[in-house]
């Protein structure tokens, strides 16, 4: 029997774990990564934050654990595996099972034979033919050759401002290094709001953060041209003219499936332009598996393909090509949730499952939606506010859920991740077993807090309105009674001043001759969190008043301007 | 009609809880919560932060979120409910549907009548007839009386040396609380660990890091007597008759229901002495409720009773049972998953679920664990270490996972608690799409990273050994070949020195004559964590090697000694 012989087309996170996991299942398989940069599993998702100095060490985002680079020579000597890297792969030729290979450099060919291939090619930055967008100073933020172009300008300290085109993950997380890094930083975002996987009401609190923290935002404008000037990049012109000036420009307006050599091949492409895998990383050709930003996978939400060009996913989507080249497709992959998660200077915001825009855009009919403000701890602990929006479907199973806030957002979305993906219900969360102790979460974490609130509206004791609602019947002239349940101190401090009433929770019942005398009039109740909005609620409807709302997140979701 | 007629015995978490559901679903109810103790809302996880210093405001274990004190005023005015305080129940008349109470301090008796009543009573310290347990300078760690003794200590200055006696949660958090406050303090524990909900190798983990800090741990060893001089505590004598001088002793070793009034009135009760309800929270009598530490609520694992005294289940039970009072058994609690978590200084430990102990104390077979060491982060954001163990049974479904560490330990538990609630398999952990950015987990998740190990372990690619068995192994005189796969930087930095071979693992193919010359000798690898272990492995298996074993979680999950 020969050895098996595999060719991984890239040596970054899919490509490179399908070689290690192919490698302990089989010692005696020639393995070779043929990788079109210098460098091999670059931690590619801690980019930013060697950029925005969180660390300053180049080769952690290259190393081992255990501190020690992997290069060809460590994938040789620990791993067996033979990694060409600054070596393209030119062409896939199907029928004679190889590969064709160009050195970047030499420019010379070689011919690499295979029994499996894989194919780990990766994303590119999508870069439409914006005039100047060839200038120096506009950048991405995809490679280890833009960390270091970045992190260069960090160090030299010249560059005073930066243009962050796109306010996705990518946009964001560049934001806050170059921020972090002295340099004044606009992001522009074509669409009505950043971090698109967010709903609008809570992406919108993430933009207030991010302006707190000094950045500026503008939404729903593109880019026009990039101004150059004796060669450089001065500035970036946005649709309406306006120029912003800047020596900095990154473009971060999402990813595309490196998938040319596999539509070359005439392997199967989908509609994101993904390659097109089976549930066991196999493409079209039972001989050529395809995992991380170059695939499609599905969605176990809707079943429909989606492009996650997440690097969790690639990791785990080569290891299960590793063992399939091996072992025959005894593993398989079963898609996202469409998890993920950013921090955002002190605010960390995630999601996972379907928003409500993504619920609407595939057309779904009857889920309910609820948005939840309240504390990641006792208050006696530090507690800070994080706002989360869950949303369930018609049969009450848990679809989406979204977190944005100071708090520990990461256990709350793994938390609720981990019930869609086991389908659970409602009443699956309403009496959870978490763990609980005042370091950690509040007695009854927030999650569950938020699935009690769901509980509240679909039982019929809670009438829900979003803040949204709330913003446009008052920007349409509308005067609903919009009820303050906080104490005056509370006022004091903050408070919207849109017209609304202060009414102590307290007093309410003493003082309900202060309501509208019209027992059908629109009344909408709130406080802080909206915990006291909603026991005004409860009290007005058993005193007769048929038109009572609370109004979701109270003070702290509500993401337009307010008095104080 | 009438108003409904509720009476609750007990205002701390599930009391309170319930009264306050109830009302927000009856305005017109009339609730009353008759309480002993003089407080109201006691967030009493929250009193060893308060004894430890962590805040000073004895009122924020008192306070909503807004700041207001949960006193009768307030539960009259924003809840219309009537709270008397320092006010015991003295019998249930069931016949009558009518409570006895006697006023705390002027003795006075009345009676309340209810439609619905409610059985809160919480739980006591087990305190054991041992001679001297009513010196002044023994406490427990249960009310606002005994944190407000704690505090007053701390405040003073005055002791110097303390004793707990229980090694469970409250005698950690005890531990952790006197000695923030300057004080010395030993742990004294009747079996032969901490934190019993963990496995012995996890615990130990936990025990060495207390050391480290300065708590000194007996284990295996119970208290004999409490010496007092002139009617004050001087000192604890042990079983083996050493006495620890000490001028405090907290007693910790464990609670139990108070379940005397239902028992009285003839209420059933079960094998831990708890209440027995069924899933509404009803006592035998379908009139009276119960929930909170005074119960016993099914085991969602076993399906047999348990005794689950944990702040998070009080309040959702409580909540339970206020909807269920009004409405008419509307709402279920399904029990619990056993799930608990507790800070020890700046390590956090937690279990949801089975532990290997639990496993065999119910008779299971067929389980398997393992034991995984990982960091809970990439290298480069400042990863921490995770030790995990997780359970599965034989039909692969996880039943069990405990972690302890520096790292994020909330996330880790919380995201197996929902997989264990949704009875999810092996399968649907290895390809979990968890929310994955550097500032909060690796590329694959510590939790991911244990099923992975596991799936190994399962599928015959990896045969694990836990540190216990390799150290058995040892004392028992037994000469493995112990191989050490990493290199020789590391291995000068810390190792263990029980007669390891050092082989990096880049190495070992060209160092095999270094192994046993016999192909059967046993041969357990490890390394830091024991991946490179399970690579040697993988490497020695396929050279021939037929009994090579990975000692699981490697150096980081070695309890015992070492050489450095």
């Amino acid at each position: 029997m020969t050895n098996k012989k595999i060719v991984v087309i890239g040596g970054s996170a899919a490509g490179a774990k399908a070689a290690a996991k192919a490698r302990r299942l089989d010692e005696f398989a020639d393995i070779t990564i043929v990788q079109k940069a210098p460098d091999l599993s670059m931690a590619s998702c801690g980019y930013p934050y060697y950029v925005g100095g969180v660390f300053n060490d180049r080769n952690a985002l290259l190393c081992t654990p255990a501190g020690v680079v992997r290069d060809p020579v460590f994938f040789q000597k620990a791993k067996k595996i033979t990694a060409l890297v600054e070596t393209e792969v030119t062409a896939i030729n199907r029928a004679n099972k190889q590969v064709t290979c160009r050195h970047c450099k030499s420019g010379e060919h070689t011919t690499l034979a295979y029994d499996k291939l894989v194919i780990a090619t990766g994303a590119r930055a999508n870069m439409p033919p914006i005039p100047g967008i060839d200038l120096p100073g506009v950048t991405t933020l995809l490679s280890m050759a833009d960390t270091d172009y970045l992190r260069a300008i960090r160090d030299a300290g010249e560059v005073k401002r930066a243009v962050v085109i796109g306010g996705g993950l990518i946009g964001v997380e560049a934001c806050e290094a170059l921020q972090q890094s002295g340099i004044q930083v606009t992001v522009v975002e074509a669409v009505d709001q950043v971090l698109t996987f967010l709903d609008w009401d809570l992406a919108k609190l993430v933009e207030n953060h991010m302006q707190a923290k000094g950045v500026r935002v503008l939404t729903g404008i593109g880019v026009k041209e990039f101004v150059g000037e004796n060669g450089k990049l001065i500035g970036v012109k946005l649709a309406d003219g306006t120029v912003l000036e800047c020596g900095l420009a990154v473009m971060a307006i999402g990813v595309r499936p490196n998938s040319e050599l596999a539509r070359e091949a005439r392997l199967a492409v989908g509609t994101f332009g993904g390659i097109t895998v089976n549930q066991y990383m196999q493409t079209s050709d039972p001989d050529i598996y395809a995992g991380g930003d170059c695939v499609e996978i599905p969605s176990r939400i809707t079943g429909s393909p989606a492009f996650a060009p997440m690097g969790d996913l690639a990791n785990l989507e080569g290891r299960v090509i590793g063992e399939n080249i091996i072992c025959g497709n005894t593993a398989t992959f079963p898609g996202t949730v469409h998890t993920g998660i950013c921090k955002v200077f002190d605010f960390s915001a995630g999601s996972t499952g379907l928003s409500e825009k993504a619920a609407q855009r595939i057309g779904m009919d009857g889920y309910t939606t609820v948005v939840n403000a309240s504390p990641d701890k006792p208050g006696f602990m530090g507690a800070k506010i994080l706002v989360s929006k869950l949303l369930v479907d018609k049969e009450q199973r848990i679809l989406g859920y979204q977190c944005v806030g100071l708090g520990d957002v990461s256990r709350q979305i793994a938390t609720a991740a981990m019930a869609i993906q086991g389908k659970l219900k409602l009443a699956d969360v309403i009496n959870a077993d978490l763990p609980y102790a005042p370091p950690f979460s509040p007695a009854i974490d927030h999650f569950i807090t938020a699935a009690h609130i769901m509980e509240n509206k679909l039982k019929g004791r809670m009438t829900g309105i979003g803040v949204r609602e709330v913003w446009h019947k008052l920007q349409a002239g509308e005067k609903p009674f919009l009820l303050d349940g906080r104490n005056p101190n509370e006022y004091e401090e903050m408070h919207l001043g849109i017209g609304e009433t202060l009414i102590p929770l307290g007093a309410l019942r003493a003082r309900l001759n202060e309501l509208p005398a019209d027992k059908d009039a629109e009344i909408i109740c709130f406080c802080k969190i909206s915990l006291r909005g909603y026991e005004a609620e409860c009290i007005l409807r058993a005193h007769g008043y048929t038109n009572v709302k609370v109004m979701e997140g109270g003070i702290m979701a509500w993401p337009y301007p307010r008095e104080k």
